[in-house]
């Protein structure tokens, strides 16, 4: 079974690829505004839930208790580019509870961003684990375990008590089981658990609108959303598609990139929670998505509408900077999204 | 209309991801010994064919005349990762003719080769166009148009003497017109052109047996393919899934992949040509399916087997290297092979 073609990739105006994908948009309670492909089908969501995985450390008021501001609850939330800014957000964090980044255990890698990354290489070193795209998410794993009087040794294991309350926070707000039957390993060594589509839609529907939710979930979300309207830069980094949104459309949404094509996002101010699956797994494919999702349900006015319809139409330029393509929304996308409004 | 799934991208044994895509697999004469989805389509070859685009180099004995070798005749029909040994080819390539890197016209990028390109971060250097990945080709066309008597300048051009006879060898290798209407541009510039997958196929097929081709560009064919088999280090690089297929089965393959998905390759021993394209542009999964396709045709003891069969199940692994999942040929790849042989 193959879903739907969603994003034409173009070159000279001929289709070059097409990448197929399932798309849900939900209110809280579970009411579908739109599905396109097999949005029951259990997917890894990676990081596109962080900011649900970041709420056990703001709802139990640790984070608060800790000084933690935007940037670091911002950067719990982060796929980040491994910038100056994020590396030392993060060993901050670390530094509240009296660890640095050797606690870590997602593992090093070199800054996804290339200038950071060259820079690093210029000056002759090398990276360690808050260079790590998660290292923002395992900082707050690591304060939530020390604040709470834990070990915070392998936190990363699926019965230490941190990641107990992550997986319960996820469980109350997909309602949906979290198994050793649907867990996978994650890029950054926790868990992640396979959950359809249309639960990660209605979870973040909740997390934009505090409905059908704890309260001290409910507040938390809200404190989460707040922090990365305020430090969109945090949540990516420099030129990623997550911080401009964000900085052009501040606390209107809340919008959240994983890894193999997953988005998931929320529009507070329609009570809306959309999750996005690139079938493929292709980054270029799911932004694009959200894009075109994002101009029909978020945009106001035309120039709203312009930014976002610019991000879903993205050119392709080669390395002479000459336009070869472009991204476009396909039909499957574009009928299902003007069925709704 | 959707292409079948041919890899599947698992983790903990869940898939996670799909690839979809179309493969063609003909002799000579346009005999299909296997052809799934829409393998009629055309598609931009993109470097897949730069085995092809070199043949006017070799057939017209300049290459010969020049004194290019092994090394650099496997350069031409490269897509290299930027290694010190790619560059410093590239520019004797240029060197014979009175030339440098300053003529080629492919524009710059930084090596591929993520250690290569932090080790000239290191040094302070900044990349010029002898890194870009096309740079082996374009010092081809520059010794192709040198050692005829014109003017280098604007062989990016499709109406320069040096893309009108690569064109005319495309369309004599494809059988199938070359003009603006199905015409783009290339990563590196130069014009590329939509061609059905089959014709791909035949073309390779052509290009491995030396049928149904002029002679002079049947002797071109062998040349190239034994300068490759001699020097697969040039084709690709380090690591890379060209390079280590061709130093295991030396002239007994030749293939090359290109962006966005395609993969050529042609089996001598069988007279078959192969192409192959991933729907949504992945080299991950073009890989994935050209090694179970050379697994099914190429290997001939369970040793060679095992060698193409873990290429064609790659696994995933983490920051932290643990294995996470996998790619698997799917269903539709496998029953199509198994119906061949």
């Amino acid at each position: 079974m193959t879903d739907p073609v969603l994003i034409e990739v173009t070159r000279n105006g001929q289709v070059e690829s097409r990448h197929c994908g399932m798309v849900a948009i939900s209110d809280a309670n579970g009411g579908l505004v739109a599905g396109i492909g097999d949005f029951a089908r259990p997917v890894f969501p990676r990081s596109a839930v962080k900011a649900l995985q970041a709420l056990p450390l703001v709802a139990s008021g640790l984070a608060e208790k800790l000084g933690l501001g935007a940037p670091e609850i911002a950067l719990a939330c982060a796929s980040h580019s491994g910038e100056p800014a994020h590396v030392t957000t993060a060993q901050g964090m670390l530094a509240r509870v009296g660890r640095d980044e050797n606690c870590l255990e997602c593992g090093a890698h070199w800054p996804m961003n290339q200038d950071a990354m060259r820079a690093m290489a210029r000056r002759g070193e090398t990276p360690h684990a808050g260079h790590n795209n998660c290292s923002g998410k395992h900082a707050g794993f690591v304060c939530l375990a020390c604040a709470a009087g834990h070990d915070p040794a392998g936190y990363i294991d699926p019965d230490h008590p941190v990641q107990q309350q992550v997986r319960a926070a996820l469980v109350r707000m997909t309602d949906t089981p979290h198994e050793p039957v649907n867990r996978g390993i994650d890029g950054c060594s926790i868990p992640t658990y396979a959950v359809p589509l249309e639960s990660l839609a209605r979870a973040f529907a909740r997390f934009g609108s505090g409905e059908r939710m704890p309260a001290d979930y409910a507040q938390a979300a809200r404190v989460i959303r707040n922090a990365v309207a305020q430090a969109p830069f945090m949540v990516a980094g420099t030129g990623r598609f997550d911080t401009r949104v964000m900085e052009r459309f501040c606390d209107r949404v809340f919008m959240k990139t994983g890894a193999e094509g997953v988005y998931c996002a929320t529009i507070p101010e329609r009570g809306l929670g959309i999750a996005v699956k690139c079938a493929d797994g292709t980054t270029r494919a799911s932004e694009a998505i959200m894009a075109r999702i994002l101009s029909a349900l978020l945009a106001r006015d035309d120039d709203e509408r312009a930014f976002l319809d610019d991000l879903a139409h993205a050119p392709l330029t080669n390395w002479n900077t000459i336009t070869v393509g472009a991204l476009r929304p396909a039909d499957a996308l574009n009928d299902a999204l003007a069925r709704i409004s």
